[in-house]
Formats: C-alpha cells, sequence, structure tokens
C-alpha cells in the first residue's frame, strides 16, 4: 500500500498551518495532488494551460474571478477552472479551501513570479 | 470553457437524488469525474487495479473495510484506497460521499455483478 490506513481530517489538517497561499499537499490520488491552503486577499491572474484546476472551500468564502465574471464560492461548494481559462483567486476574508490537481501543477500556472511556491507536505 | 461558471453546491446535489449506491457525476477534473453518492449498509469486496479512489465523506460515517483492517470516516475526513487494494464500504447509518476516480472506473471494480452500475450525471 502506498497510503497508510488512516483518514485525513480536513479540520486537523488546517489546524497545522496558518501561512497564507501556500498549498499543502495532504494526499496523493493517482499522479494528482489533494492540497488545502488558506487564502486571504488577492492572488495574481494567471492560467493553467495543461489542466483543469478544483478548488472545494472548507470554511470562509472564494471569489474565482475570470474573464467572464466571477465564480462565488461558500463552504460545500466546489469549481472546475477549465485549461486555459485565466482566473484569479481572491477571498475577502481567511477562507480555507482544497485544492486537486495534477502533481506539478504551479500554483501561478503560466504567471510565475514572486507568488510562485511549490506544495509542502503536511 | 467546458464549464459553465456556476458553483457546485454539494448539498444541493445531494438534495436531488434519494437512491443509494448510485454515482451521481457533478463535475469534470480532465479525465477524472467528481461523483456524488448516498449509501447505507454494505457494498461488496472489490479492488480498482488501475486507479486510487478518493473518498470523502459528507455526512454520516463510512467505513471502508480493508484486509488490513478498517478505515473509519466521519464528515470532513478523506481516505485514498491505493490501486490494487481490496475494500468494501460498508455505512452504519445513512452516508453522503464525494467520489474521485478516473472516468470509466466501475463502481464494483474488478467484482463485477449485479451491483455494478455506471455513474449518473445530476
Amino acid at each position: 500500500m502506498t497510503t497508510s490506513p488512516v483518514p485525513v481530517n480536513l479540520a486537523d489538517k488546517l489546524s497545522q498551518f496558518s501561512d497564507l497561499w501556500s498549498q499543502k499537499k495532504i494526499a496523493d490520488l493517482n499522479d494528482y495532488e489533494v492540497k488545502l491552503a488558506k487564502l486571504h486577499g488577492e492572488f495574481v491572474w494567471h492560467t493553467h494551460d495543461d489542466t483543469d484546476e478544483l478548488f472545494l472551500v472548507v470554511s470562509g468564502r472564494l471569489t474565482i474571478r475570470l474573464r467572464d465574471g466571477d465564480v462565488e464560492l461558500g463552504p460545500g461548494e466546489l469549481f472546475v477552472v477549465p485549461r486555459g481559462v485565466e482566473h484569479c483567486p481572491v477571498a475577502e476574508e481567511e477562507t480555507a479551501i482544497l485544492l486537486l490537481e495534477p502533481a506539478g501543477t504551479l500554483n501561478t500556472g503560466d504567471g510565475g513570479g514572486p507568488r510562485s511556491k511549490a506544495p509542502e507536505a503536511l
């Protein structure tokens, strides 16, 4: 087995970090990574040309700005940003999200810049 | 865009069906499917030889029996069953879960039998 038979408790994992805009890997699913992050404020506009990206809000509220309009997510709501679609995550309050995308997906996509950061293991 | 810019509300989607052991697709993520299901009782032992399988409990309690022991999941807890690992989901009470795995993954894996059922769109 590649995973020990212990469940991952999202609230417990979220209690283990406080830094913002830093993805924490909590599980692998084939060549995908399940990650948590805490957001507050505005990120950068970027695009993932090679992959869709799933956002699920655990607590707080997330706005995913798209060039076509905003998507507003509360707890228990998810949205998949299709590959190639420019987006900018914004959280007016501190917000916890679960992310799912292929391993190696850069948080800033094609945007690069100082906010690029690889996921960390929790 | 392959997805309309509307969030998927898990509670809303769960209110739209009541049949048990029937996977309902709520989103695509590349060649993966995000699905919901309601479980009550015991499923069948089976294995997915080609893929890991992610279970996230939304409400209720899920036991994933493994040959190595049981994994007990409550709301906000997830577990990835690694590929090739035999498992049997059991829910002592009605339980709602989110599932994530590649499109085309059969619910009964290699087990086949009368409980095999393709996912339905919600």
